[in-house]
């Protein structure tokens, strides 16, 4: 068996990688995971988890990911930080370079997760304090509130529709003057009474003094301004994988979201992916964590088998 | 659409049932959880879990049923306890006879669990003491510990080469004269210099005053019987799904495990499967968590179609 400088590297620090990590640790592989920045990852912008199970009471994003990052580290798990500048994917030993250190091991988990595209209006400043991204994970919060949604495709539709079993209003702001999604979801939204279009429109911006009060939206069409008071803004205009740096390695959906099988191997032998940048149905804390047993899993059958 | 009891029925109440009855009672359906005994599963019987990502200092299973079932209740979820008698799972009314009632939903998530096969030598007693049926889950509580494994097939035999990696000896009992696992793990088992193999021979009970001391061993070709002074015993001599209740009506794989794709949907439309009763590599809570937010997700989905 060739030497390494690992058995395994897993690529990203967010819940995906940092359970990895645990798992992989835990049953004695020598791992490394490579963190871009700080480990966290999209949870770091979430205020407040109600629905990864083991919490009753909520927890904040960052502090359930202080206690994924303490528990990983209880087994010895190694960490390098630094921005992944090209890898070797291909064979038994597998390279990876970080920064201008080059790093060997047996097996790979790519678990770099994916990131929503902004509008570039500013929403940054209030991500956790009414912007949000996800239905699924937020819209209870907004319970007999008003809220702003962005886009026109399925997704957006979809998750409108889902806002509306919890707001008492949606705006669903949208550049064109007919929607992207499917019949049947136009069909639903168009005919749902709390659902209100506003055409030919983006997102100018919003603000707030503690979170989102108002969001300002412009008419591209006649460039009129106006201004909706609302709690929250729902962006929907799409999710980027984190798979830039793979340079086409992988098997990728029509998305680039990475091609799985149920033991997570990607098409390459010894790679494997877990948690958002795979191609999936669902992207929650709770499949990160659930894709990340089973990465890790599948490398240490596959580190036996060598 | 047809009326219903239920918008959706989850049968079981391990962490599968009360993640997938979390989600979809936050997502508004109108949700029904039915258990047989008491909620929990087989976690309840699980001492010690350092693998539920999230508690870096660990937490006991019971602790944690206690937790998830507290998360389910407060939003609404609804409970009802008795023996699922028969189903009918066909067409859009789906119906379930609970005892003397029949309740009805438009869509089922089956979450009933599997059940490791007992060796009927009284090893209920050490439950969580230091009996155990997964490696991945306790291997890493018996560093330098001396450790019996029963079985011959290739769970038993991967298991007890990874315990080598904690235990400082593993005696692996086996029935017969010789394994029945791939023949690469039969060479690697014997090989190991940690594994003793006992052959033609059986458990015949254990004891201990605060958890396992002794296992008895008795050879059936022989008739002798010894005494093995060991920390803890490993049992891999199958797992059942609880799928008895089923009759045939979804596709199983060859174990009887229910066939699923990656939206956890079953052969029949509005029927979904989540956690260990699922056809999956890895049977673990970070998978059931995962698995049952997906399940949930996809009945919510296939009700907004209806």
């Amino acid at each position: 068996m060739a030497e390494t400088n690992y058995d395994l590297i897993i690529i990203g620090g967010g819940p995906a990688g940092l359970t990895a990590g645990m798992y992989a640790s835990r049953a004695r592989l020598n791992t490394l995971l490579v963190e871009k920045v700080v480990t966290g990852g999209q949870i770091l912008i979430t205020d407040w988890i109600e629905n990864y199970p083991g919490f009753p009471e909520g927890i904040s994003g960052p502090d359930l990911s202080d206690k994924m990052l303490e528990q990983a580290r209880q087994f010895d798990l190694k960490f390098e930080y630094g921005e992944v500048e090209s890898m070797a994917l291909e064979g038994e030993v597998k390279s990876i370079t970080v920064g201008d250190k080059v790093l060997t091991a047996k097996t790979v988990i790519i678990a770099s997760g994916a990131s929503p595209r902004s509008l570039n209006v500013g929403e940054e400043k209030f991500h956790g304090k009414g912007v949000s991204y996800c239905a699924t994970c937020d819209a209870p919060f907004y319970r007999d509130k008003v809220v702003v949604a962005v886009g026109g495709g399925d997704t957006a539709v979809q998750e409108s529709i889902y806002l509306t079993k919890f707001a008492k209003k949606v705006y669903l702001v949208h550049r064109r003057d007919e929607l992207r999604a499917a019949k049947i979801l136009q069909e639903r939204a168009l005919a749902n009474e709390k659902i209100e279009m506003i055409w030919d429109s983006v997102v100018t911006g919003m603000d707030g003094l503690f979170g989102v009060e108002n969001v300002g939206v412009k008419n591209i069409k006649t460039g009129e301004e106006t201004t909706i008071a609302a709690d929250g803004c729902f962006i929907w205009v799409g999710i980027l994988p984190n798979t830039g740096f793979l340079g086409g390695a992988l098997e990728m959906d029509a998305w680039n979201f990475i091609k799985t099988d149920a033991h997570m191997a990607t098409n390459i032998p010894g790679v494997f992916a877990a948690g958002d940048v795979r191609s999936t149905p669902l992207r929650q804390i709770a499949t990160a964590v659930g894709d990340s047993a089973i990465a890790a899993t599948s490398a240490e059958h596959y580190l036996e088998g060598l």
